[in-house]
């Protein structure tokens, strides 16, 4: 069997890559160099206050990794390899000063056959990581970026703070492997139309020194009963092929929809005296999605001229239709390097806990490690993956697309063994004016490609919003005075893959981030701009503290306390606004996806719901709410209310199981002032599995002078209280001038 | 050099693949089994009244063509070839019985080196040509053929009877070539981003016997000045490249925007002793298309949710955006093996002489021959070229995507060396709800991958319409009312990639079709329903004479001349208010195209220009007209109008050329009854290149009881009398009811 040994690395900058470091420091590997040299100067962490900025001049420079070779012990023929799993994200590789390996991209692993190269103990090897890839010096932010494959987000967005990260950022070691051992194993299935039966194929790639051995191949169901196995010599043209049947294979569901059932393929390499040499473990989970058009779409009236339909958005997964819900995945760290397994674990247990069904990773981010889609596949979470594009106009330059097609290779031939993957997706925004990409764009023909090539039964969208998508508003109440009520209720789209109600952190949380001499109030050229609570978004001047909207519903705070709770009061019901019109919007529409879930570092202020790293902020609670496969909805006309003011709402029921409702009641009554109004008693009758049942309206006349600035629609399922809902709405006792 | 020999070919029907025919009869290869047993029966052409129905049988039969080998000399190293174009559609080809070719798809053309199968003098070579593909009996229309790549005209369109043609359609001979020679010469090219200069690229692949020869490559200008020539030894691995870079190299125009100016390359081999033994030549057009955004499309306001844009269709050549003006191009004829370079000769010269710049290639046709190309290289004319899919939901059957994969590929290597192709499309109407496509579609996502591969800088299309662009209206007045004039000034399309206006054959061209006792009035169930006269479109059950529409204005027709003139008028006025309307609406609208320019046989009444094989219908005429490069132009509210009724229009000059116009004179007025009313003179400014100027409106009070049916709008430009318009239109010189 192998054996891995981690190399002690040093890292230091150079003004060209054969120069040598003026200072060396120790480098953590995986990394990256800004945190080896922050470590090393002592600096203070980089996410509090302004620090973030003493990086800038580490973009420019070389950064020379370098270890010295200790060479582990190996018997007979084994041979000893580098193995490096990425480097971010230009760079060489040398061995005693002669370069032996030279690539751009951080997503395609490399090895280096060291026993080919005669290396020994002493030698020095060397990663020479190259300057962030610039194709411009001005502007600084992510244009710089549209030349590479380079995530762009790190070049500055508004919530991501201006630092690139370079370095190792994957697992790296030495590896002593037999001569005989596994090249490649990859299991694969095609389901039968009607899933009655999954073929079962697995291809094993064996060097060139076990063909006198044997492979085993055993395919295990969830709850590790053997199926199947399978036994062949390996042979001299070293591929081995295996095939097999399963009938009513057990399929893989969302969690909301089923069980994550995962297979579990193990292939085995035998040496000629029976010892196991080789072996490799893949967890298959049959399932297949599709993009379809939603019920109803074919029969638009077909008026002369007649275009096309919008593309289809709903997703369908086993044959069944689902309401896709969820968010946008943004890196969970400024330095990718610093994800683990660990990262991922509680963020994507919120997102299952929230009844998220689905998660855009969004094309500005680095494509997440192993770990990620590992728990995606074990929790039931589908995956829409985007390639490393995001609103720039990525050009067709030869070079650019050798990279492109390189790397979107190696992220295909990982991702593409995880059952949780749903969608393909070309990258952000991509055809929307400030990215300025259109369909004949090569690089996004070149993904289609790709796509199709690897992975080609599952979808592919070469951007969002495509026609019928809608992406935005990120504001709970616009500059014209829309607040998301009447946005989303005169929205008519297929799919929101995007939609944003900005909100701040805790008190507790922004302290830790912003100076204490500059907490109150918030005021631009202070860490809260640096944080994004001010000046994020030139949309949105006060983004996202929002601080004109607070004050349009609320009047001046008079401390941090109060900004904060009113911020997140509006982002609670902002996002249930959102998320419930959505639903009720089916089938039409198909998806709702609110921008952002998490954030890779603390922000004051932002869309996401859950702080960085792991931490839910208000508004997570909310959301998980209105994702409830089954509840009680409000269709809301407005957020503020004066007293005596007729209330009025509209009802429903919103259904995304597969199960029929059996008939019930929804009690429905507003709170205001300590004082309890009565609307309606709603008796409905069965509902359909994934169908929604709009109900009557109800309405009451406010009282005046309660004693409250705010008020609170109440609807209560008697018999099934997990559907209940509740929304907080403005209150202003005086009547409206 | 090679020298090529006819084979003497019998052809008959049977009931298997080895079954031998009852009887044969001689065949005309290139050709079609129908017409070699409808001409050894003595039938009476297929095209007149009924007689298409007799070849039903046809359709479901093996055909079996054979050819009694008669060697021709050969000495030295010479071997023979069988080379076949093309068979339509599967087939396997036999000598003395034993198989040595099977294909499915009419447009991969294959040889066979009967030199290496021993073929001696008296062998008996076979073609079994499969039955017609079906993936179902029953319905017997052009869904039949939604699992091949058999273009789908044939099983019954609204203009195309029921026959599918069987046989070897393309040039088939044996071919005596010399052991060395050339197995493929292509001459490809590469443009700066301001076509400064051209870089010529050749890739020369000779046989295994020509490894000591030279093969020399010279590139001429237009004018047969040479401008370089290259040679080169063979060498043992048989493939030479050359490559120079041109400066300033002369560009190639579609014919309304600048000359269509071909280059020549020619790849001759030499043998060591200095003999040419072989030679290939190819023309070369620099040219540079792009498919790029309208003017002012990024700027749609950006109102959240923000979806995207239309997707790009005005036509961008040589960094100069066109209007697109032409037609929709079918098959020439119901038999593609009828069709030679004399078949589209006086069509494309038609085509270019109506000012048009882009024929759009059917996905329903047949890809046409070489011929073709050559001939739109030469006049000028843009060729959108569809893959052979249409109106069908072709699925991902692994079968029919290697078909459609082997038949693109071959399509594509061919039609690529061609400066007229201009954008490839996947098919007709794919995305719309009689087709059931989406963009997942995999035949779609293969087709846009192999234009990728094979093409990469001509833009792709997977259908049309897409978003934005419009097909139809095809009638002159719909169900409801409205007409040609309010549908298309309410539409607003980035493209009208389909519009028809139907219209009758002249009443001598219908004489040779309908038999005497037919002809008047026209009914059902004559030869009038064969030849589409009625009942030809489920949507419209009078089409294509819309005797209905000719009531609603002129009241029952007395004659067949009457029906003809009627229609012929109406046609005309219709095509001629649909061009310029869509001119209008540039830069939004980019393109037109009527449905369609020409017909594979007689129709009665269609909406094509032009008859077969090449007569020109009254509308083309007024087709040709509306797309001058500029002419004055009016916007009409409608088409009959009555005595004592106020005549309003709006005045334009249309401008797609790339000249800026001087101020002129535009001299309106209204000619009814012999009477001249004057509008109106507007003076107006100079108009600038591939601009529009609107203008005055104009109107008048039309006199009562003038003795006339019909009434003129008269456009003179004193100063260019070539811009002048006239637009007739129907009168009824009673008031208004």
């Amino acid at each position: 069997m192998t054996s891995r040994f981690q190399l002690s690395w040093t890292v230091g900058p150079a003004s060209s890559p054969d120069a040598t470091p003026a200072r060396r420091v120790p480098a953590a590997v995986p990394g990256a160099v800004q945190l080896d040299w922050a470590r090393a100067e002592g600096w203070p962490p980089y996410w509090q206050g302004d620090n973030c900025r003493a990086y800038a001049w580490m973009e420019d420079v070389y950064w020379i990794y370098t270890a010295r070779l200790d060479l582990p012990p190996r018997t007979g023929r084994k041979r000893l390899f580098f193995v490096c799993g990425g480097v971010d994200y230009q760079f060489v590789a040398r061995l005693n000063g002669a370069v032996l390996h030279e690539q751009e991209g951080m997503f395609t692993p490399f090895e280096i056959d060291l026993t080919a190269h005669k290396a020994r103990t002493g030698d020095t090897l060397d990663i020479v990581v190259f300057p962030a890839p610039k194709c411009h010096a001005e502007p600084a932010d992510r244009t710089q970026a549209r030349e590479s494959v380079k995530p762009a987000v790190s070049y500055g967005w508004d919530w991501h703070p201006r630092l690139i990260p370079l370095g190792i950022w994957e697992e790296t070691f030495l590896e002593v492997r037999p001569a005989a051992h596994l090249r490649d194993a990859e299991t694969d299935y095609e389901l039968s139309e009607d899933f009655s039966t999954a073929t079962v194929a697995a291809v094993v790639v064996a060097s060139p020194a076990a063909r006198r051995g044997r492979v085993r191949w055993t395919f295990t169901a969830p709850d590790g009963t053997e199926l199947f196995h399978e036994e062949a010599r390996v042979g001299p043209e070293g591929t081995v092929r295996f095939s097999r049947t399963l009938d009513r294979p057990m399929l893989w569901w969302p969690h909301d929809h089923g069980r994550p059932a995962l297979h579990t393929a193990t292939v085995e390499l035998f040496a000629a005296d029976g010892r196991r040499i080789d072996m490799r473990t893949q967890r298959v989970g049959f399932r297949r999605v599709r993009l379809v058009m939603h019920e109803g779409a074919w029969s638009r009236p077909a008026t002369f001229p007649v275009s096309r339909n919008h593309p289809p958005i709903t997703v369908e997964i086993n044959d069944r239709t689902i309401f896709a819900k969820g968010s946008n995945w943004v890196n969970p760290e400024i330095f990718p390097g610093l994800v683990t397994a660990e990262t991922y674990r509680p963020l994507l247990q919120l997102a299952r806990d929230a009844h998220f069904n689905l998660l855009r990773c969004w094309g500005g981010a680095p494509v997440n490690k192993e770990a990620f889609f590992d728990q995606c596949d074990e929790l039931g979470l589908l995956v829409w993956q985007e390639f490393p594009l995001a609103c720039n106009l990525y050009g067709d330059d030869p070079r650019y697309l050798r990279v492109l097609d390189q790397e979107s290779r190696s992220i295909l031939r990982r991702v593409r063994r995880h059952a949780c993957r749903a969608i393909w997706g070309g990258g952000n925004e991509l055809f929307n004016a400030w990215s300025g990409m259109t369909d004949q764009a090569k690089p996004l023909r070149l993904l289609d490609r790709n796509c199709l090539e690897l992975d080609p039964d599952t979808p592919f969208l070469p951007t969002a919003p495509l026609d019928g998508m809608g992406h935005g508003d990120y504001r709970f109440r616009d500059e014209s005075g829309r607040e998301v009520y009447q946005i989303y209720a005169a929205a008519a789209n297929t799919a929101y893959s995007e939609f944003g109600c900005p909100g701040p952190s805790s008190v507790e949380y922004l302290k830790t981030i912003i100076p204490a001499d500059q907490l109150f109030p918030p005021r631009p050229g202070t860490a809260w701009q640096t944080h994004h609570g001010l000046g994020a978004w030139e949309v949105e001047p006060t983004a996202w503290l929002c601080l004109d909207t607070l004050r349009h519903y609320f009047g001046e705070a008079v401390s941090l306390e109060e900004i904060v709770a009113r911020g997140g009061w509006l982002q609670s019901e902002g996002y249930k606004c959102i998320f419930e019109e959505a639903r009720r919007q089916k089938p039409r529409c198909a998806m709702a996806l609110n921008w952002c879930y998490n954030e890779p570092w603390p922000t004051a202020a932002n869309n996401s719901l859950v702080n960085w790293p792991a931490r839910p902020k208000a508004a997570y609670a909310a959301a998980a709410s209105s994702c409830r496969p089954v509840l009680a909805s409000a269709r809301l006309p407005k957020f503020s209310w004066h007293g005596n003011e007729r209330f009025a709402a509209e009802l429903w029921l919103l259904n995304d199981s597969d199960d029929e409702l059996p008939p019930g009641q929804v009690v429905a009554s507003v709170e205001v002032g300590g004082e309890t109004i009565a609307l309606l008693t709603w008796s409905h009758g069965a509902v359909a599995p994934n169908r929604n049942l709009a109900g009557p309206a109800v309405h009451c006349m406010f009282p005046t002078h309660a004693a409250a600035d705010r008020c609170t629609l109440v609807l209560r399922c008697p018999a099934a209280a997990h559907r209940d809902s509740t929304y907080t709405l403005a209150y202003l006792p005086f009547p409206a001038p």
